[in-house]
């Protein structure tokens, strides 16, 4: 009785179950181990809940569409760590052809609509893109800071790299403005983040 | 700068990343390891997504919503496995204590929305309620299903225990109803879920 349609939604479906095992290098807020794509693009889309009073003008449903989604084509290319030069002058090719794989699972009209969501949010344009932006920027800084900014030091990240990957954040709403350079200057204070 | 508002929506936030350990009986498809909260939610939010046009009467931006939330009392009160019969008797009460922990770490007006988006699934009567209920069922037996019905085997699952489980997938809509019980057939079959 499945139709062919259905057939291809479960083996989308299936395929992402591989973002569990994209581990990224962030690590829980207890410092057990690092957290992984799923983990992260369910704590972001929370996060989008949560802050949505801080963008009126972003549309929560797309935005949580974006934010679930927005790390899909590393189930196939790989999780690039944000201040890897070399890893990301090879990202945009990589995961286009990931994108073309993963997305072409499904029904033609679905492969479609996510396909342009996740280009969407590459282009950072929109007002729902630029909101998962700065989440995503936002959640992986929340937990290093609990964890006491262990990401930064295991890859000795510098204060002007985290500052420049914020430009968007600092160009965001004032809360969340100052929550990160709260962190950031913590950070620098101690010695993380020269 | 940070005002006592934000404070309390990122003490929520990070407070609900131990989602990420809370563990399930459900495996991932290739069976390396046991799935958690926060991948589980994740993945019937995308489930959601994909999904969406069999259930046109339910509200995306809520089922969303709703998906991502449903299981957050558990990291106070933990994962009571669907066939547990033990657990699941002190559970309400557990969950509802939970609840009042996690959720009163918010801000009061989004400590009454996340409450009353959980209690809308826990009493299942809405349309979004009855779409998460479907994916909270499809998501783990999906994967069950690609993993060789693993957790039906260990936890030694009888057929009318899931055919119970699933009266409101058999009531749902026909596609879902039709691969769900086209599993539970397969495995009963083979000797699984006698």
């Amino acid at each position: 009785m499945a139709s062919d349609r259905f057939d291809k939604q479960i083996a989308f479906l299936l395929a992402i179950d591989k973002s569990k095992e994209v581990i990224r290098q962030t690590y829980l807020a207890d410092k057990s181990r690092l957290e992984n794509d799923a983990e992260h693009a369910w704590h972001a889309a929370v996060m989008a809940i949560v802050f949505a009073e801080y963008f009126p003008k972003a549309d929560l449903k797309k935005t949580l569409m974006m934010m679930l989604t927005h790390d899909l084509v590393e189930v196939f290319a790989g999780d690039t760590y944000c201040y890897d030069e070399a890893g990301n002058a090879t990202k945009a090719q990589r995961e286009m052809e990931a994108a073309q794989r993963l997305y072409g699972l499904l029904p033609e009209d679905q492969k479609e609509m996510f396909f342009s969501l996740w280009r969407e949010f590459e282009e950072g344009q929109s007002e729902e893109a630029k909101f998962c932006a700065i989440l995503d920027r936002v959640q992986p800084t929340m937990l290093n800071d609990a964890a006491g900014w262990i990401s930064w030091k295991e890859h000795e990240v510098k204060k002007a790299q985290v500052e420049q990957r914020n430009a968007i954040t600092f160009a965001g709403p004032a809360e969340i403005a100052a929550y990160m350079r709260g962190i950031i200057e913590a950070a620098h204070q101690s010695g993380v983040l020269k």
